[in-house]
């Protein structure tokens, strides 16, 4: 019996997100699909995160377990070849596997994780470039980013973050989080947010963004933040930013490792 | 009766090329669709490049005549929001028009144009990134850049150039073009070449940039280019790269103004 770690890279345009669905392309669903015709058994995945439609990933992780013949270090390229079958001429699809290792029996993606980053992108244009218009949010009017650092230094922490939790998630024991960095950068003549915590709630990482846009927008005031989290009320925040702006970038599994250098070769997708 | 010349920007990957083509979607087919339901008319485009399958445009032109009643300044916001109808909520279609202007009527956006100028991009890695995999050429290994310019250096000028034509395009009176300006820019840890002229054969660039990839991996001599040039045969060229690293930017309607910058705000995609 074999555990095996999985990395992931996925462009989720084409994808009605990660959890496998009756009926739809999700990417757990595709995965499975080769990594089952690889393996010669019935694959079932556990993933990390589970990704929304439309919402891009860096380095998701995912691990399975099972007897198999296929060498562990053959299943990233065997299973990449398959999953572009189909996709024209140039072998790449939409989902990659980048890495695998095997793990200890009692490891999991999931339950091990110690933490993730997540980007996301915004451009600015009167109108969406058709290149970018499913790689970032864009806005027409440039948000003062001093003003969301400002707001952003006030996320940073432990904080019982259900202000920015949205209806539909699997429901929690706690909605209190660690938020270990909220970094702001301009990187090609747009803005990258990097956020990086313990956990995350339903959509959070969209709505802390939409927050901060609303604070840069001046339609929030940075130091109303705080007021906003005691609230707990989704109600006082910001409006939700779209998913094909977000991008899940890295999970850790040793708590020592949260972090996540936001310079322009991290940023840049 | 007017005469109206359009800007285009699109995203190739999804289209059988630029031109109209029964039961297939073309970047003509879906514009002329949707200008004749704003222009209430039946909308025939002359299109100046005809690009094939995969390739991307940054600024196409095409021009149409006709009686019609929409302000031609209302005719980019109206089409590109019909072109991207059905195209999920973020409102933008992979095909947009930027600009419209009224010409006189004699003017045609084929036969008028003086000039162009393609950028082909090029990245590097062990695998194509999901991101990137429709929008560059992926090589594993990098060319040396001196030699691709030494090579580039012995294009650029009139020649006749039907050892970069390939089978299969329009027939042409004279394979003679001239190459005003080959330059070749390493940006974001990619090479991008801008390639301008007053007119290109039958899938000329694809076959210059794979030309010059042979010649920066040491497959062809860069001073082997003038009597491959000289033989008039294709088969002493190198390879044909791939359509989806090739854009085509810009087009000139004035033969003093051939000239594109290659900085990064002007290569980046």
């Amino acid at each position: 019996m074999k555990n095996v770690l999985l990395t992931i890279e996925y462009d989720g345009t084409d994808f009605s997100g990660w959890q496998r669905q009756p009926g739809k392309r999700t990417v757990q669903g595709e995965l499975e699909r080769v990594l089952s015709r690889l393996c010669r058994m019935d694959v079932k995945l556990s993933g990390t995160s589970r990704t929304d439609a439309g919402v891009h990933a860096l380095g998701q992780r995912a691990c399975f377990t099972g007897e198999f013949a296929i060498p562990i270090a053959n299943i990233p390229r065997a299973a990449s070849d398959l999953l572009a079958a189909g996709m024209g001429p140039y072998k790449t699809g939409d989902v990659r596997v980048t890495a695998a290792r095997e793990m200890p029996l009692d490891f999991h993606a999931r339950f091990d994780a110690k933490g993730k980053t997540y980007l996301y992108k915004i451009a600015f244009g009167d109108a969406p470039s058709v290149f970018a218009r499913n790689y970032s949010y864009f806005l027409k009017a440039r948000p003062d980013v001093e003003l969301m650092r400002a707001a952003a230094g006030h996320i940073v922490g432990i904080h019982d973050f259900k202000c920015f939790e949205a209806a539909g998630g699997t429901p929690r024991e706690t909605t209190v989080r660690t938020i270990t960095a909220l970094e702001i950068a301009e990187i090609d003549g747009g803005i990258t947010l990097a956020v990086t915590g313990d956990g995350f709630l339903y959509n959070m990482v969209r709505i802390i963004t939409g927050t901060l846009i609303d604070v840069g927008c001046g339609r929030i005031h940075p130091d109303a933040i705080p007021q906003i989290i005691a609230s707990r009320d989704r109600q006082n925040a910001g409006h939700t930013a779209p998913p094909q702006g977000l991008y899940l970038a890295k999970i850790y599994f040793d708590s020592q490792q949260l972090k996540f250098p936001l310079r322009a070769e991290n940023a840049v997708v």
